[in-house]
């Protein structure tokens, strides 16, 4: 069974949340997924655009699914195009090269999900995901 | 832009959750969905297994998409077999003709999304549901 | 990251073959997969369809994510036709409600995992996923 | 009958983790498909992310599906990104423009399957896919 618990997701969420009010963010959606991928609590802010929790997902699971953080894989995309357009086909949309998808750990460095982040710039969603991991009390799991 | 909020989906979610603490429940994982079939807020309890929130998400999806509970659906199902397969493919798999997935109304009668529970049996998952929606002030919308 | 080793899943598959001879079998697909759901390992005999590993891997990853093992499902299946039929498409065809998927467990009861078996006879294929699961060491989990 | 055996496949896999292990590689994940393009083995080392079997056995499937390797293909990829776009969606996601995916031969030149690797650098995701095909007795396949 997962670690990870809804509690926990839930507390990551309202903590990335929270982050957006204070930076007076567009409205956002925020996904959490366990670390085999799968949803654990999604919450679509109001005015977030229907499209955004396919997106928020497609951020965390990707993060999950390649073992690096979304900025990374964004960093990467531009220098080898093919590749990631190839990971969109072979990953059926679940992976997405801009920044806000994040895993995270436990205290002991377990990978036990993953948080994606959409619908502000691309800055702002992983400041978001990253304030929701810390409020959770867990860490940012490091790129491969 | 949708008129369910999102404070209202995770009210609806709680009171499900609450009810299903007092019918002490297996598992659940409860989706809500707005009026577009679009996801507002999901949560995954412990131990819920991580089809549920498809399945979840598909009772809600298929209540607003045909109109029906889903138990009215399944009902008609055990009938018209070859019609529900069918629906299965051209919904792409977002249709569930089991109880649990139900529409909800505004006071006057204007339907603003749906949700779906899945987990335990077809009738708690729908006690559930019926709980949320009265938990949020919401109405069971009519089948059509 | 998973706790399943190649080598286990490997020892897992050579053990479900190796039975396989014992009795006879006619030429099997046999798919391990991670806690996730994920990918480990499958090996296609000579002679094996080429449906069979998508068959195979439908068995495990619809043990994992109902979190009961297919035969169990196929009993309830025939009960509750409408519900399977859902779960085919809200699965992604990611299911199969036919004895020969099984999810395993370490010795304290973690779940490591899932195989499914697919090429004799439903019995044949689950008698084959358990003696692969007792080669590699693991015991079979238990249903929800 | 396909004539890719299940023991050479095997031996193909072995061979090209062998070189993976001379040479250090991040861990990876080696598919090999039969001439319809079809799962024959698939083994991901401990520690290969989850997205990395639909990786590899993309890279070859699309090595079969296009008649050439998949490093040729990223070599056009770059002149051509429209057709690759529009080659990730009609395969269904089971192409990949990046250099690891190689069609093999028997000794006559009859093309008899391909492997995909994919981990490390898309260079030495290719280097293991050509050990493994000289270790299982097999030539690589020409480019069309």
């Amino acid at each position: 069974m997962s670690k990870l618990t809804l509690k926990a997701a839930v507390a990551l969420i309202d903590g990335a949340l929270a982050e957006a009010a204070r930076q007076k963010c567009r409205p956002l959606t925020v996904s959490v997924l366990d670390d085999g991928g799968h949803v654990k609590a999604v919450h679509r802010q109001d005015g977030s655009e229907f499209l955004r929790p396919r997106i928020a997902e497609a951020k965390a699971a990707g993060a999950l699914g390649m073992g690096r953080s979304t900025r990374k894989m964004g960093e990467q995309a531009m220098q080898h195009l093919p590749f990631f357009a190839g990971l969109v086909g072979a990953s059926d949309g679940r992976i997405f090269a801009t920044a806000g998808g994040v895993a995270f750990t436990d205290s002991v460095g377990e990978v036990l999900g993953a948080v994606g982040v959409s619908g502000d710039t691309s800055d702002r969603d992983e400041a978001c995901a990253f304030a929701g991991i810390a409020a959770a009390g867990f860490k940012v799991a490091p790129d491969s």
